[in-house]
């Protein structure tokens, strides 16, 4: 992916995600490769962002902004931060609640900076739900958050893209049997209109192509493994292409993803979780970017946890928050040539 | 994989398959990388491999033998085939239920010899299970089909392999639906069991170390994302390591596939037909071998299906099948030199 600058300067914003993972330590790395990144800033304690950098030696200045508009100018010389405080002080590996408001203020204060345009993007650091269950938050994840931020018109979908391939899981984060039970057609066309929109606005795809997974083996041979392929998923397919979109299916899952058939359609929409995220981090486990659609602001997350487990050592890999901050002004800067 | 020759210098046997499918043109491809191969007969009808050789001028000299011993010294100048004479005559694309009982006797024939040690081995060219059913064949596949030919101690468990992962769906041509009734903790423990002996004896591997998916996305998340995994999965685990079998899981099934965790393991046991298949056919659509374990005998066959709608059109890929018939070798290998 090229470096792209953000429409009208604006700088891409970055929350801080849990203080407790690796968000911290990778927002540092990825300012290291400043030289090939469009400018950002993060929304986050400065002064934890410091102590960071001096614990594992990263050899990042830290400084903050009170608007993003500065942060441009000073992104070549130090890590712009707009300083928001954490008020307890955070260990590696383990959330305290105390900070719980701070790290979901952060999503606050990035979504109405990108909702304002103030700035060209938000870019989500990762969270953990659990730790922010006790100041109420009351959302499956981020994309839902953001989706209640963005008011009423908002239609959130999630989709994983890396290099080689773009999915969008139609049901997420449910039991497989429950996944079942909720698929129907409606869902299916809702998601598969706003990604077809969202290829032709954000990815600059003028004519994008949609694959749609069959959810049984075989997408049911017939019958023969289920009927929710012909019941459920053919109809979807029919409806996308009496509204134009330029869609097939229910395609068998199993060879959807191969390399060859991978080159034969721009985003695949698939009915559970796993079917869309196995093949993509099979491909790319590291580079994979997480993309919320449907939204009036632009929103992208690496494709990764808190990784609690090797927090404040060192040993976190940013190519994933380089890929997404990439894709982030990538899809601004798409937006903004549409509006023109 | 190195090529290498079957024990006692039996060659293998190489079923007709579907005659209306690729079976015979992808036999004849094969044999023309003879010199990396180990030396292998088809059960056939000469007469039509000689017909497609000609058709599609594939330069194949084609020989009938009436014994496989015949076959290795032959194998130099020409393909051998035992020769087993179709009633009809086959067209691609069209299968005539007038030769549904020569395909069946064909794998029975491969059965026979390979249990006799006469043949190293069977290797199956892709059937049409319809195509079949009218001559009283009621199996859902090859894999059971065998099982039931090698008798009441065969416990056939179906292995996926190509060169960077293996999986073992414990639950296969079944709805997603039906696959999540059926699972249960005794299911996993036995096709794990065979596969950790099966990784031992026929390939080698002194101490494998089995990963045993989670069905529900991020294995569940304790219980947030369905019980399954606690209930059904992990206690299966708990007696696969009991029994000294090297085991982990219940693993999220998104990032058990990526390309560091894939180095964690030497199979997967999977939960259902897709979670095995999509990473497997993401990696290597055209290399992967499909293997029986639990078998008396050694049967191997390409990762595809007859492929009707590009039969006799000359474009089949013989790169499955020659994966095949290289692993049919390499794990006859092994089982003789653990008997001895």
């Amino acid at each position: 992916m090229s470096s792209s600058a953000a429409p009208d300067g604006a700088p891409l914003a970055l929350t801080m995600g849990e203080p407790a993972g690796i968000g911290g330590e990778i927002a540092l790395k990825a300012w290291l490769r400043r030289g090939d990144l469009p400018p950002f800033f993060v929304v986050d304690d400065a002064d934890r962002l410091e102590q960071i950098a001096h614990e594992l030696r990263i050899d990042v200045p830290v400084r903050s902004v009170t608007t993003p508009a500065e942060a441009p100018d000073l992104f070549s010389e130090a890590l712009p931060v707009l300083h928001h405080p954490l008020p307890a002080k955070s260990v590696a590996g383990r959330p305290n609640p105390a900070n719980a408001p701070a790290v979901v203020a952060s999503i606050e204060i990035a979504a109405r900076l990108a909702h304002s345009a103030a700035a060209a993007a938000v870019v989500t650091n990762p969270i953990s739900k659990e730790a922010l269950y006790g100041c109420g938050f009351a959302f499956p994840g981020h994309t839902e958050f953001l989706g209640a931020l963005a008011g009423s018109n908002a239609t959130p979908v999630m989709m994983l893209a890396c290099a080689e391939l773009r999915v969008v899981p139609v049901t997420i984060h449910v039991s497989l049997a429950e996944a079942i039970r909720v698929l129907d057609t409606d869902r299916i066309v809702d998601a598969a209109t706003v990604t077809a929109n969202a290829l032709k606005n954000d990815f600059g795809i003028a004519r994008p192509r949609l694959a749609v997974a069959g959810l049984n083996p075989h997408a049911g041979e017939g019958g023969a493994m289920g009927h929710e392929d012909a019941d459920i998923v053919a109809p979807a397919v029919a409806v996308l292409r009496d509204r134009g979109i330029d869609t097939f299916g229910p395609a068998p899952p199993d060879t959807l993803f191969a390399p060859t058939a991978r080159t034969g359609y721009d985003a695949a929409i698939c009915m559970y979780h796993d079917q869309a995220l196995i093949p993509l981090k099979t491909l790319d486990f590291d580079g994979g970017v997480n993309v919320t659609l449907g939204l009036p602001f632009v929103r992208t997350s690496p494709d990764h946890g808190t990784a609690f487990d090797i927090a404040g050592t060192g040993r976190a890999r940013e190519a994933s928050l380089v890929a997404a901050l990439h894709m982030a002004a990538e899809i601004a800067a798409h937006r903004a040539a549409t509006r023109t």
